[in-house]
């Protein structure tokens, strides 16, 4: 019987411990069929390291507790495994810590590179000689990955967005008429406005408010945009500016990074919302609030989306149970059966396909002016942020769990230097 | 039977709308006692140019659901009204105003401006002649109001900094081994740290976490706050800097204008948050993130204070009841009887005592090295932000009420410049 590896990997989200959750939930279902389930501290580093978080020392309560806490709870890591050819040394030393730890599944989660590593592992039976069956676990707020209809993780970074939009624009639009008149709220999103595009949810057709989105699909034009802003203050008396920190000027130039020098001379790279906010108050005269989400977006667990918790947990489930069922090389994938009734169930995606393959926000999602989403785009987004999954709280704050992460006995004595 | 005005003023809060709600609610429980509640759009405004909203156009469902509406639904203002010798016009509009649609009843909900506004206004009937009740209401995410505790709106504040903080240190605590270090979050509180201290409330003695606080009543020290990042970050692996957006240098100057030029030469108020994450990150080598929350932390009714919501009903209710008991010139207090369990109970502040008076953070608040809180701030703190109390949702955002905001038809021929 095989032990289990399990990693985190890439930015985290509100959701990717929902998944870590049922990985673990779901081998402890099999204990006949799957040992122990071994977390990679800070992803596959800790595979390179043999730094490995024995998982069965965690209490059931502790696991469950996984489901509504953020962040990556074993830790993830930025880094790429290279290709076989040029650096096999690393794929020689996780083949000699997996097999010093008995390890025949390997589960990741994360994005697009890290479904490259996952795919890189999963070929090493056929590369190397060495059997292990290779999960890849779908994770991103960035919602890049191809073939699921949708990443675990971007649902509740677009209900947070939504939602901070609503908040924000209900906020200025009280300020607007001796004050502030326009709020810009950066979001994340540096090639792709998924998560800009959520902001347009804060503006539902029926319950108009005026939001301003700005994605990085378009190209910044300052006097279009200066307009649009002018001319929806003059209407509404407010605005609110929707920003992917991605935009960039027609030159190809991040706005974020505009020429601004600090006292010393040295180019400040800041958000790009206050680039805007200073451009609408120089241009228009409008006075401006600005506000950078960052972290926040991805980690707000406490205002999760219910669907998103759901698939998290059900690509967790599936791929331990694809494993069981003899797959490798494939990512659990969230198939749409409907917009409204939304339906969803597992698919099955082969590796190959989803390695380095970015899906784009389709152009029929953006409006034809550039500023806000279609019809279109609100029937695929509506149902990512519907219903809400409250962590348990205790005295005012969310009772996130922290685990013990206590360390499995290295057995190899070598050394390795990532 | 005389009508009643009401009125939001400054910057509004996740609960102004709750005392809102209270108000217009228990007006109506006294048909016989109060006639229409007028509420004034965008404040004090309202009132000097005659654009009252009819309360009375709006159901009891909408009125209700206030309650759990950010912002201000009638628009707030910043306008502080002149002295009574400097601009006596200003009054004798008022009293027109309040006369041509038999005003007897002034509510005002706001800080300390408003409270100035509100006691000049409740001296209508000693120095004008105009027999008027003014009761001020408290509000400010501020909590710089004397003699109350603490103030409506900034339980909310405190609980949104308090999560918000909890899961960005979550964030870059999985992110630390291979990339990201440190997080900095900047928060509001141009004097008085009291929402920068709510951030010391995610790291609980029992489960601490790694954050610094920089208040602004600590003059800050770059070498000594740099010493502190490097010291946490060897220790933890991470760290979460929560700012307070008026730190200022030992010279008095606000760090977040730190000399900053853009490509034009032109001085460039950001935010502080920005300035710390280049410093750490310049001097340090430290990967920084960094977050401003600006008015999404105030309007963010989605994770409301259950005993911020609860205070915001209950001095919008006092008010009301008091004006009814022949108040005049006061203000309902929130008085603390006990810590834990919580117990609290609402008092009579006489506003003389209210206005212009500013009530700072105790030093014994701010830990002695001065980058943390004591045990005693957060025996204070922790109640404030206790209890959940969540607003309907449909379609995955919250159902936030829109009122009609029907306009009083205008009596008086003469107009008003502001």
């Amino acid at each position: 019987m095989k032990n289990a590896f399990y990693a985190q990997s890439g930015g985290v989200t509100a959701v990717i411990n929902a998944s870590a959750c049922a990985v673990i939930e779901t081998a402890r279902q099999y204990p006949g069929q799957i040992g122990k389930v071994y977390a990679g501290r800070n992803g596959i580093v800790g595979a390179l390291l043999e730094d490995l978080i024995d998982t069965s020392q965690e209490s059931d309560e502790a696991i469950a507790a996984l489901r509504h806490t953020p962040g990556g709870a074993f830790g993830s890591c930025r880094y790429k495994l290279k290709g076989l050819e040029e650096n096999k040394a690393q794929y020689e030393r996780l083949i000699e810590v997996f097999r010093a730890h008995n390890i025949g599944y390997f589960f990741y989660n994360g994005g697009g590179d890290s479904a490259d590593t996952c795919h890189k592992i999963s070929q090493l039976s056929e590369t190397m000689g060495f059997p292990i069956q290779a999960i890849h676990i779908p994770k991103t707020v960035d919602n890049d990955l191809p073939i699921t209809d949708n990443c675990p993780g971007f649902g509740s970074a677009a209900k947070y967005v939504a939602i901070s939009t609503l908040e924000g624009t209900l906020d200025v639009a009280s300020m607007a008429a001796t004050s502030t008149k326009v709020f810009v709220f950066e979001v994340m999103g540096r090639h792709a406005g998924w998560i800009a595009a959520a902001g347009g949810l804060a503006s539902p057709e029926d319950c108009p408010i005026p939001v301003v989105i700005l994605f990085p699909e378009i190209p910044f034009k300052q006097d279009e945009f200066l307009d649009k802003v002018k001319s929806v203050v003059e209407k509404e008396g407010h605005c609110c500016v929707v920003v992917s920190e991605g935009v960039k000027n027609p030159d190809g130039k991040f706005l974020a990074d505009a020429g601004y020098r600090d006292a010393f001379g040295h180019t400040q790279l800041g958000g790009v919302a206050p680039v805007l906010a200073r451009m609408i108050h120089g241009e228009l005269g409008f006075r401006c609030h600005w506000a950078v989400a960052d972290y926040l977006q991805r980690s707000a667990r406490h205002i999760a989306s219910r669907t998103d918790a759901e698939q998290a947990y059900a690509v967790g489930k599936a791929a331990v149970e694809m494993a069981l069922a003899g797959a490798n090389a494939v990512m659990p994938a969230i198939i749409r059966a409907s917009d409204d009734p939304y339906r969803w169930e597992i698919g099955q995606a082969p590796l190959d396909q989803v390695a380095n393959v970015e899906k784009r926000m389709p152009k029929a999602f953006i409006s034809r002016e550039g500023y806000g989403i279609t019809e279109e785009c609100r029937r695929y987004l509506v149902p990512l942020i519907e219903g809400e999954d409250y962590p348990p709280y205790s005295r005012g704050i969310p009772n996130y769990i922290r685990l013990k992460n206590r360390p499995v006995a290295k057995i190899l004595k070598t050394p390795f230097r990532l």
